[in-house]
């Protein structure tokens, strides 16, 4: 018979059905006529109990062989459950074995384990309750990013992963080589010969697509990279990742203001998205957040998952200038008291994480968009302002993660993008290209970008990033 | 005015209304009172053809810096076209140049480029229509591939793109550090430490995403991949590229017949999707092939792409053994008549493109799906028949194309696997994780893997890979 999926069967199986279902066993409970099976399939964070009658010697022999890992495979009556929690449970008429797991091997017992030690199990995490969930989640996200800017006539650039271009300026780079790492070919005067390399010249792995993603924006108006970026940093925080996936939409003709409305309008649709499709699995996670808070003092929790996702659709985002913010700030009691790490003394300071939170947190009380910040701490793509002191840049802030979204209307003039190339010393040889989409039929253009993994944090409740994708990448880490 | 996108316009646009038009300059032609301006904004195929009047001092000004390449908005009156082919035109009020674009500066003149030139200038290759009309298809192909999976209850996983292991087999690798390739930090015996480098170990970027998604699926049942996947070849082909997108599903609890269904339904999918949403831009590439095929003998030229699509649509795919194959291919008239380059003269050798083409084209005449390889010239990790000799590999062959997706059942069995796996002389400790998921539950399941590009080369018509990809990565090439 072919296999039904638990979520299908827990949902809209009708009681008096028979049933094939096949999956992993989370746990075994006996009592003197009955064995209970929890099975779990992937399909849901729910769990369907299969009923095993003890009464028969062969059933007997093998509920023996079964253990928590176990995969079996149990043809059965679907019949409307006495007191399990679910609609409907399965009495097993046939049983089989396709898998054991020793109990004395098998790392993932039916007990609480920290996260810590799931990550070096990585392999084995994805059959827990709280990476299933997330594992679900982050598929839900992935395709509602897709439907959204798909919905909305936005085309998916897949841009190169492998650059030769050291101007995106984003971080520290790694290298891509095929040399023998001992003797690389050395020209006359010492240097490495990266002629001879794979692609002719010296690459890396990509920091951002966005460089080309603006290539395609002014031939095709709207279009969004979903891709993995790089970062060769040695950052060991709960909030990095050398390998991560960014979504970096890129439009012709849209101001600074457009690009804000669309940023907006892209985190409510993700937000809204996970508790029309996620509900299940949030309300797992949420469980899970509260009770690693119970722990703390009362002022230091989180707000409840689902609350603080409802509070994101609820509010509009405030929007100020940096000027404002500093403003703010160097107002503020923990500036007074002197409470911040980093005390804002004056217009010009990059804004540090707490800064970011307090204004969020504490002052706005929802999430706030940042614009206009000095043309010093950003980018050279960023278009200058009429001010001569600040460019268009936009950052969104959000409770609990600081900078979810960065982004800018760029620069579209030709002369003033080169010059800020000039006195950034940006390779100006190496960016004749995306110099010269403004040389021929330049226009006003935006774009952002959303680290992936930053939304998952948020939409999870979770605390560290390596826990909100499936093999993390990080310092001297790249196991699986 | 907010500006209307040219696609809604020309689909749906009201006669007699007032809008905004921005995009670039396709053609400009004159005659005594008016100007015609092609524009387009990337939206669709279709240029909207604006009409501007000289007897206007101003107008007359700014048509004489507008040429080819230029963006320009253009605020007017929609009206019924007379001659234009389209239903609408655009009578322009006012007119606004964005950006010049100089005539004898800029690259892409209303003439036939080559796309061996358009390469050299893929920053610009999106404003061509042969370029935007893949794009737009590369992207509902991305989104098809998506809904297909999502609507189905599969996971999207982003498997790591920086592996520790070098034991997929799938090629030759690229290096990843951030080494002084100049200076590695050496051992006592002169080999290079990996443990000082950035992830503690020698590192690569993978070639398939496959071994992770099986630890995915062996929880959670359905998965697939679609991400980025390297080949260090030094292969200078129409065929290969150094960097390409592959979607790999994985899949508990099924066989390789289940295998083999999903991967026709899936292909079935994804060309009817093109031919339901994409049939303007599918024209336009037909067109374009049967122009440039045109200088060809008859017996050369491909099937017309919309027949083409529609005939994978019709047919079931034939599926035999690699076993009835080389009967057919030995007794085929090619073979007998010495016209293969490799003549098939055993039963054990490995299949050619010209032996898959004549499979497809000649002998069947439709899609082939191949199974049960020998053993030797297939993976370790796919499931071993009772017979001792083949496995239960499937490979699916399209016309044009050959092999297009690539799969089996995997080995389930641990002992199988591990002897398989000695006797390849893959390095065991490496692979202790996937090893584990035979020890620990292991249940019979298989998968496949789909080159995104080889899928758009059928679908586009084109004839060589880098015209389907925004930025191909080859031997001595990673310009932009």
């Amino acid at each position: 018979m072919k296999r039904t999926k638990i979520k299908q069967l827990l949902e809209s199986g009708d009681a008096g059905s028979k049933v094939t279902v096949k999956g992993w066993v989370r746990t075994k409970r006996g009592s003197k006529n009955v064995a209970f099976l929890a099975i779990n399939d992937g399909s849901t964070i729910n769990n369907i109990q299969v009923v095993v009658d003890v009464n028969n010697n062969e059933n007997e022999a093998l509920l023996a062989k079964i253990h928590t890992g176990a995969s079996i495979s149990i043809d059965g009556l679907l019949t409307e459950s006495q007191g399990s929690g679910q609609r409907v449970e399965l009495m097993a008429e046939n049983l089989i074995i396709l898998g054991e797991a020793n109990p004395d091997e098998y790392p993932l017992q039916p007990k609480k384990h920290s996260l810590e030690f799931l990550r070096e199990i990585a392999h084995l995490r994805f059959r827990t309750n709280t990476f299933s969930a997330i594992t679900r989640l982050r598929h839900s996200m992935i395709f509602a990013v897709h439907k959204f800017f798909n919905d909305k006539g936005f085309l998916n650039i897949h841009t190169p992963i492998i650059t030769g271009s050291d101007c995106e300026g984003a971080g520290e780079m790694f290298r891509v080589s095929v040399f023998d790492p001992k003797n690389p070919p050395l020209l006359e005067d010492g240097n490495v010969n990266w002629k001879e390399d794979f692609f002719g010249k010296e690459t890396n792995l990509t920091v951002s697509g966005q460089l080309e993603g603006e290539l395609a924006a002014l031939a095709l108006s709207e279009i969004y990279t979903f891709g993995p970026t790089f970062r060769a940093e040695n950052s060991n925080t709960s909030r990095h990742l050398a390998e991560f996936w960014m979504i970096e939409p890129e439009m012709a003709f849209y101001d600074i203001n457009d690009n804000m409305d669309l940023a907006e309008e892209m985190l409510k649709y993700l937000v809204k998205y996970a508790l029309e499709n996620c509900m299940e699995d949030l309300q797992f996670l949420s469980k899970r957040q509260q009770e690693e808070e119970s722990q703390k003092p009362q002022d230091q929790r989180s707000m409840e998952l689902i609350e603080k996702l409802k509070f994101v659709l609820d509010n509009d985002f405030a929007r100020i200038s940096y000027t404002e913010a500093i403003d703010i700030l160097m107002k503020s009691k923990p500036n007074q008291k002197k409470q911040f790490q980093y005390p804002v003394e004056k217009w010009g300071t990059d804004l540090q994480s707490e800064h970011e939170r307090f204004l969020v947190e504490k002052h706005f009380k929802k999430p706030v968009i940042l614009t206009d910040y000095p043309k010093e701490i950003k980018a050279f793509y960023m278009k200058q302002n009429e001010d001569g002191k600040t460019v268009r840049a936009m950052d969104v802030l959000f409770p609990g993660i600081g900078e979810i979204i960065g982004g800018s209307q760029r620069e579209e003039n030709y002369e003033k993008l080169l010059n800020r190339i000039r006195e950034m010393h940006i390779p100006e040889k190496d960016m004749w290209w995306y110099l010269e989409t403004r040389k021929f039929g330049t226009v006003e253009h935006s774009g952002y970008g959303l680290g992936f993994e930053r939304l998952m944090l948020f939409v999870s409740g979770m605390g560290n990033i390596r826990d909100v994708i499936p093999f993390p990448r990080t310092p001297k880490n790249a196991e699986f």
